[in-house]
Parts: C-alpha cells; sequence; structure tokens
C-alpha cells in the first residue's frame, strides 16, 4: 500500500488529502482544509499551516506527498504570499520525511478526467467518483488537494508499467 | 534579558544572527547562515531551513524574531521562490512560539547608521560595531540578519520609552 499527501497550499485556505492505494484501487483516508484565524498576522498564520499538516501527516504516516506547480501568479504581492504559503506546506512535508512531487495544473486535470482544461466542476466530479463517495462534504480546496494526490498515484503506476 | 533572533531568509542563503539585550548593552550570542544543498530540490532546501533554524531557536531560546519586510521583487519566479524560503523561515519561529516583527530595509538601514539609503558595508561596519566585534569572519546574509535583530531592539526600547 502507498499512502499519498496532496496539497493545495495558500495562505488562507491550504486544502489537504490523504488517498492510499493497494493493488491499484484508490481509497480516501482524509480530506480538509487548514484556515488559520485571519486575524492573525501571516507569520503566526503560516505555523498553523505547517503544524496543520504536520498533524495529518501524524495521522496517516503518508510516504510521499504531490503538489501544483506554480509559475505566476496574479500580482508580486500574491506571489509573495503564496510562496510563503507553500513554503510553509513543503517544509512540513520533508522535515517529515516525505518525498515531494510537483505537476502542472494541465497534467492533473488530463490525469482526472482526460483532458487538461477541464472546468474545475468536472475535475471535482470525477475526484470524488474516482474515490467512491457520492456526496462529497470536502471544500474545493480539499478537492484539488485530491485530484493531485490521485494524478500523483497514476503517474506512479504509469512509472511502474513502464520500468521506471 | 531579551534575546532576539534576526533573519534573512533566502533560497539559497538563510542568514541569522542571535543578539541579546542586558540593560541597554547588546551582545552577540551567534551568527551565520543555512546553505541546504545545491544539488537538492527546493522542497527539501525548504525543510533545511526550517530544521536549521529551529536548531538555532533550540539553542538560545529568543523570545522574538525579525525580518525586512518585502514588496517586491525581481520577477514572479524570484517572488515565488524568496516567498518560500520566507514561509519555511517563519513557520519555523513562529512554531516555536517566537513573535515576529517585520521592518522596511530602509527603516533597518536608518536604526544602524542614521539614513536609510547607506550603502551595504557601511551598515556591516556598524553591525560589528554595535555588537564589540573587530574582525567579523560571519557572512553578509549573517550581518544582514543582525541588523534587523538590532532594529527590532532599538525599536523595542523606543517603544518602551514612549509607554507603548
Amino acid at each position: 500500500m502507498v499512502v499519498v499527501l496532496g496539497l493545495d497550499p495558500g495562505s488562507r485556505i491550504t486544502g489537504y488529502g490523504i488517498v492510499a492505494e493497494t493493488s491499484g484501487r484508490l481509497s480516501l483516508l482524509e480530506a480538509g482544509t487548514i484556515r488559520p484565524p485571519a486575524k492573525r498576522d501571516m507569520p503566526f498564520r503560516l505555523g498553523e499551516i505547517y503544524k496543520g499538516l504536520s498533524e495529518v501527516i501524524a495521522r496517516h504516516s503518508p510516504q510521499e506527498s504531490a503538489l501544483e506547480n506554480v509559475f505566476v501568479s496574479k500580482n508580486m504581492q500574491s506571489a509573495l504570499k503564496l510562496g510563503q504559503a507553500r513554503g510553509a506546506a513543503l517544509a512540513a512535508c520533508t522535515v517529515a520525511g516525505l518525498s515531494v512531487a510537483e505537476y502542472e495544473p494541465t497534467k492533473v486535470k488530463k490525469s482526472i478526467v482526460g483532458v487538461g482544461n477541464a472546468p474545475k466542476d468536472q475535475v471535482a466530479f470525477m475526484v470524488a467518483r474516482l474515490l467512491g463517495v457520492t456526496n462529497p462534504g470536502w471544500a474545493e480546496d480539499a478537492s484539488d488537494a485530491l485530484a493531485v494526490a490521485i494524478c500523483h498515484l497514476n503517474q506512479r503506476r504509469m512509472n511502474r508499467l513502464a520500468g521506471l
């Protein structure tokens, strides 16, 4: 069995999803969001992202983590903010000994629904379906995190088949 | 006595400096840099920044930390990279319970040499002088971190005098 943590870091909301694969079957272990108190300053909130993810990791002991890569942002300020959230989240992963894989957003969509430009709700629908969940109560950010976890498991399987 | 951790986070080099103030007298406890192996990927290096700073904090138990704020960067990519390094560093501070203060770069320079547009080597010279170190062997990033620690201690003293 391999357990993967999918991540969607953000300064306000960080989505996460834990997916296990056993003999080619996916199963959902946990999905949720970390929402640090908006009234606290940014450094405190970064610490909450780190601690929140560390707790999720301690609960499920994933061996690997995955997230979308980012090359652009609205502006310099949002790039710095997003970078900070990613930094806190990635530090939590690697300090806990997890590997980290990054995927293009189009690659994630393609892996889930077959096309790279699929609308968000279609991706969310397929994520729930692939995990066998009929009425998912999870937030959009949690669904996005699950999507990249599933993408990573698909990629692992393909690498294995290709003998990589 | 108050002990302050000054920080200068960067994806390649993170400078730090620990300065104590006892009855208005400054003393240097430690200054150095964290340089994660350049060959490893960015997530691993962010974990090294987090762990390195956590060790420094464990050695000296500072109560407060300080760093320069950043609003601009060369381009989006460098903003994301710098943000990530800052995120890992700030998470290490707040998870350890430290407060974090941010200062304008011009404010730091002014606090050390009296003018906000002083050249870097003049700031470095005064930092060494204020700490009573004649031949500082520390790197530029460590000196920059010490500068913001001293700036923070000056600000604290002024706030105290002003009854804030």
